[in-house]
């Protein structure tokens, strides 16, 4: 995309402002309300350089999934795997429970389940959220904790997953505790050499 | 729903008939393109009678699920927890990679992203499903394998997550080995006490 080249100028603005109110359109309405005008509207950019751009709300969903990617993501640095990992899961528990940010995150998956360029920006999104935080396994392999062999990554997909399948699978309610549990096994794992 | 009361009755034949093909319909054309007039064609039953008991795609949808969560589910035993753990996720990767079978269990995920009435028939059905694939725990426990205190259903949730998080969440394959990683790590988890 043109704009990535020029991340200061005119073109990055208009990239920005399409992407708040993509964010913005996805919190209030879901994947199912997005449309290209009402994002337009929103944004101030004109209505045909949007559709000459993203063409689709599949196009400004993948759009934002790719700035989204790139964007720091905090990484929990508490001292300890086991701190760390509780710190990991919790975040991903409130993000989902945040009233901005979890029917954006929600719009997302949903939109990857019916569009494939969705399901590709989406994959590409969790693959930098996976190299983000596999640094928290990384450091505890400096720090002498856990065996060098360890799969960080892996760690960090077994960390998450028990949340993700309560909140999109068994439709279940997650807790705290339920965040804490899932750390917890991941960390007892990694342990036993499992992960 | 009345036909629940006469399994053997006509309105039986009726509700198994919609639903064949309303999964037929679902392994073909996925959620988005499930439609009434379609279920009523393939199945032969009256539209005017499926679209006053069922009404929409999203009633066709949790009622299929409420007919699946009944119907017996191939519950491994192999003799010991880890065989049993196994066997279990690989049977649901192989599931979700069943070109019949795959696409409507997917159908039945992605209904529930947009629908709350099929969100909640799809949580009853994993409840069911966890009900019955726990008695692979309560097997071991009564073998001494592992700790009475563990949480059977959670040992459940568990070992089958990793498995959904890669197929919808990081879009990632899913192979014969991240299935058995994925039961080790459970396993892991139950030997030391963190499930």
């Amino acid at each position: 995309m043109e704009t990535r080249k020029r991340p200061g100028g005119r073109s990055a603005r208009v990239r920005d402002a399409v992407r708040a109110a993509t964010l913005a359109e996805l919190a209030e309405h879901g994947y199912q309300g997005l449309g290209v005008d009402a994002v337009a509207q929103r944004s101030g950019v004109h209505k045909t350089t949007v559709y000459r751009r993203w063409g689709s709300p599949e196009g400004l969903i993948a759009d934002a999934l790719d700035l989204a990617a790139a964007e720091p993501w905090p990484i929990p640095d508490t001292g300890t795997l086991a701190g760390d990992l509780r710190a990991l899961t919790e975040l991903v528990r409130t993000g989902f429970a945040d009233p901005e940010a979890g029917p954006v995150a929600t719009a997302f998956i949903a939109a990857a389940m019916q569009n494939p360029a969705a399901a590709t920006a989406l994959h590409d999104f969790y693959q930098a959220r996976h190299r983000q935080s596999a640094e928290i396994v990384r450091r505890a392999v400096l720090r002498g904790e856990v065996d060098p062999e360890v799969d960080a990554e892996q760690v960090v997909r077994f960390a998450v997953a028990p949340i993700f399948y309560r909140l999109f699978v068994s439709r279940e309610p997650v807790t705290a505790d339920d965040a804490r549990h899932a750390a917890d096994a991941a960390l007892a794992a990694v342990r036993a050499k499992a992960l």
